[in-house]
């Protein structure tokens, strides 16, 4: 896992624009998990349960897209102007992420 | 959102057996997610978030199909036995869970 | 692959009444899918090829969803009712097709 | 949907290269979704069918992965480079694809 080690360098990163959202989503995605644990604790009905854990996977994925977005605006989109072997790795780099989404 | 009345109704749920193994499946989910989190408060490389995420998404998606396994197995079986209207309705509803894990 | 020795035997599987409906839909999709392959030699813009590959694998999936829940709706319900090993290995078979179609 | 008027305006599309091997592949899945009609047509067992159901739609997921690469490695950093409110829409464009994929 790659981190950054200078404030600035953080500019490089696509979605630091947006990092409030992101962060408020993610704390509300792991409100749900949590919920997801008490529903089972409680004994709630297989099915509601089921229900809960499709709209985290489908919150999750679009966190996911948003990332993948600005990712693409801005890593991959700077990449290919510098050009070079670089822009091919980010591109590579990309669409296997895309694929594990795809498979996920 | 249906939930239990009684201690004992509880085992009309199927994953009741299981249930410390679900519960501690949740809270690693929980930690995997308090993970993305601090990545992205951190900026770490976009594509290893994405990778993070992918992972969360695919273990909730094996709870949801342990779930379900566990709710075909009890619930749906013991209304098939009983028969009725009943069968049909918790045939229907397992049918639209599945619809929506697949589509999520 | 199982196939069916006699034509009665054909009232065993779940979609038989809707077979019309089930061949027509195929149809459709094999049509769709000659489609994808005439804008791929005709090198149509890559994002509209996807938006039609999208479209086939939206499809295919409802086709499946609707073979899984009128396969629940009779074998697993027959089973159930029957009981036995049958009935185990029924549910079994079940959740890892419905395993693959949300992997897949 | 964009045709190209003139075949050297092929050369746009970053699957051109692969042609061949792209209309090989969606003759073998044009070829699968007959199966898939055949299977219906003999009353083949449900299970089965959703097997080769599941089959299909991860080949048409590869397509679409392959194309997507092609389509990120060609037009998104030719427009990338050209920069402008092109390299906009291209990535807006692709972002979209990458949704439906991901939630189809």
């Amino acid at each position: 896992m790659e981190t950054i080690a200078t404030p600035t360098a953080g500019a490089d990163h696509g979605y630091i624009s947006d990092k409030d959202r992101y962060l408020a989503r993610l704390k509300r995605i792991e409100g749900q998990t949590r919920g997801i644990h008490r529903m089972i604790d409680e004994d709630t009905y297989c099915i509601d349960i089921l229900t809960q854990v499709s709209a985290v996977t489908s919150a999750l994925e679009n966190v996911a897209l948003a990332l993948l977005n600005d990712h693409l605006r801005h890593c991959v989109v700077a990449a290919a102007k510098a050009g070079g072997p670089d822009a091919d790795r980010k591109i590579h780099e990309a669409t296997s992420a895309i694929a594990r989404l795809v498979k996920s």
